[in-house]
């Protein structure tokens, strides 16, 4: 038996081909940047209004909960890998609520549901069970990139489609998959990812229309290529509707709950403390699904899942939504009134209009470099303001150049005097990069 | 652009050949049999003991978080993906307390804890990052089956070491990897998982001098390699000793922060309702790791997080530990007292004696299968008692058979008397069997 100790020093780690692979997100340097100075207004955080954080509801509901020595035991033991069935029938009545929908007429059932560690855990496994290294995924340019760098970490190549201001544009996604099918690459394609409502990063709602348009293309393109190509349908701000009725889910089109992968959250609706995310999908992906979650964590934390389900019986989580509307409603109509104070009228200027959610999007003129190396990120800091250069939010698509005169604006966390403040501040930085 | 609905029905999802691979724990039957038929007696469950959840403790720790509104606020924001920088020095510090060192001798630091959502979360995380597919880990024959099943779902081959009252045989350890070595198969080699107190399924720990020597042989071993063999040690069991002193850790003796991965929980010294383990490993291996976790839910549930500080800041944590310890002792010894009672003098039968944790290891005569199929199983359900056929826990070891006469009994939800009552029954089974 040899058991001498050696010098090894300088030996490596044996990492796997996929933690080589891993990048950091390019957004954490922005977040130590704002961390670093408080002095800074941060517009570029995709943290929630720290105001509204609910704990003058949770707290009376986890009083209820301990109090009840069955609750308490309930709470705190162990779950199942998917969530409780009494919490997983609340989320399928309260999409089907969302929906207007009867629940015999909704797509699925609560046997349907999956509770997640947030919905970034489920479309982490959907892209693990979906995809092999050199498939396709479709997603929206620009698009929610935290996702979109996930995908490519699993092997993926993404294939874009512009939005207008109807959101993902229905001709475009048909001509992409047209070209893929006759360059025999459709059987590549596993599925078509959209933020359906106030879209990160643009603000954009896809309308009512175009949501029973892309479900149509979708299946008419599975036909061809020999399976169902999955429709990834990720709704995290759904409640987050200031102005107008949301459109229906695409979900509620997905008659016989075949091809829609729905994704939600509490965190923003609620609080992104309790992390808690659920989808509603096709039967079959459950299982795959559930298998996987299994083998990562064996069910998330069952004592907030609890929490959330008295919060929803109670009221009190639809009562809070409607606080956070009326606070993040007056920071989306302060970042509107003051780009429309400071930006109009300036050639090649544009912005999003968003009837909901934490972001606006912003475009200058071609001249004007967003990215984190050009002149306006600089002048942006030394002017006292952050923001996420609207590049990161283009996926990695290899047959597109992504633009680099974009910037995404998120309001979160600023109340809406720094919102106001901080788009001043941005418009004297563009004014000094337009010289 | 064409857009017709086809018929769809019989299209297959596209599944990726990960999730094609993953397979349902077979210990799944065994919980739907427990719950479906409540007079069964069950020895099977992993879950905690309901009477101990400590739903009085939490209850203030909880008022007093959400009573102060900064505090509220920041339980319930969003985290950061490693968990907040007082907890982990709280986590640090404790692993230091139970390892009687102080701070500054003690391998590695604060920054160098990454706390997940259980310690299944990081023991699957550990997979993904240090291994590809045909790697090589070695495990305990038998080992903990959750986690060596999700080693096979990567696509590692386990290699496995005999365990002896003292654990993992160094001796044998040791011819495996010259093995291994001779054949040019080192470079495979990517870790050892050792569970280091109390394990599942046996309820050995293992020696103070083994600990060093499979830690020294790691690093021999390593040298040879050229890259670093990590020690990944779940000590998920570790607070529940209750007779004698526990050993130091293995990741005591890692005295530059290394070579082991030192994986803790508080599912089974606290609540696994709110699901939250911690790691201490190698500076390097926080990065990767890190990545893979900000990709998979961007940190787990903040909320779980503050909980747990305060309530070891506040002394509770320490308390409940005394409390669970007092109801295992008795559970543990009711089981060892059954045994004694009931299979005294059957020649070939043995159990373990275990020194804290929640299972107890029974070897049956060769002839009596315990397996799912096998006679036995039979007999004790209709007796009414539940158990884990042994041969489950033993690892998909490509170069061994398990054997198929031996039982994991796990004795955490259970009360003495129901351990009493089971253990009565199975020797009554027992008994049948052996005509």
């Amino acid at each position: 038996m040899t058991t001498t100790p050696t010098d090894t020093q300088a030996l490596s780690l044996p990492l796997s081909r996929a933690a080589k692979h891993a990048d950091e997100q390019p957004i954490s340097e922005l977040i130590k940047m704002a961390l670093d100075d408080p002095a800074l207004i941060s517009l570029a955080a995709g943290l929630v209004d720290f105001e509204t954080l609910p704990g003058q509801s949770v707290a009376p509901i986890i009083r209820d909960i301990l109090a009840d020595p069955a609750g308490a035991k309930a709470a705190l033991q162990y779950g199942t890998t998917e969530g409780f069935a009494v919490f997983r029938q609340q989320l399928y009545d309260h999409l089907c609520a969302l929906d207007d929908a009867q629940t015999d007429v909704y797509p699925g059932s609560a046997d349907d549901v999956v509770v997640t560690t947030g919905s970034q855990q489920l479309l982490n496994i959907l892209a693990e069970v979906l995809l092999d290294a050199d498939d396709i995924v479709i997603a929206g340019w620009p698009s929610y990139f935290v996702y979109t760098s996930t995908l490519t970490a699993y092997g993926a190549t993404i294939r874009s489609v512009d939005l207008d201001e109807h959101g993902m544009v229905p001709e475009k996604l048909d001509r992409l998959l047209a070209g893929l099918s006759a360059a025999g690459q459709l059987h590549r394609v596993k599925f078509l990812y959209v933020v359906s409502y106030h879209q990160n990063p643009t603000g954009i709602t896809l309308s009512a229309e175009r949501r029973q348009q892309l479900l149509d293309i979708v299946k008419h393109y599975s036909a061809k290529a020999g399976h169902r190509i999955v429709l990834v349908e990720d709704a995290a701000y759904r409640e987050l509707t200031y102005q107008g009725e949301a459109p229906p889910s695409i979900k509620s089109m997905d008659d016989n709950n075949q091809y829609v992968a729905l994704c939600q959250t509490f965190s923003k609706p609620f609080a992104p403390g309790l992390k808690t995310g659920y989808g509603l999908l096709p039967s079959d992906l459950v299982e795959a699904v559930k298998l996987s979650k299994g083998g990562r964590d064996f069910g998330s934390s069952n004592f907030n899942m609890h929490i959330i389900s008295r919060a929803m019986s109670s009221g009190a989580f639809a009562q809070h939504v409607g606080v956070l509307k009326r606070a993040y409603a007056a920071k989306i109509q302060a970042t509107l009134d003051a780009l429309e104070e400071h930006f109009t009228g300036i050639d090649g200027v544009s912005w999003t209009d968003p009837t909901g959610g934490l972001y606006v999007w912003l475009t200058l003129p071609e001249a004007v470099d967003t990215s984190r190396p050009g002149p306006l990120f600089g002048h942006a800091i030394k002017q006292g303001v952050l923001f996420v250069p609207g590049v990161y939010c283009y996926p990695n698509d290899p047959t597109r150049t992504a633009p680099t005169n974009t910037i995404r604006l998120a309001v979160g966390v600023p109340n809406p005097k720094q919102v106001r403040e901080g788009i001043a501040r941005l418009a004297q930085a563009v004014g000094q990069v337009l010289g």
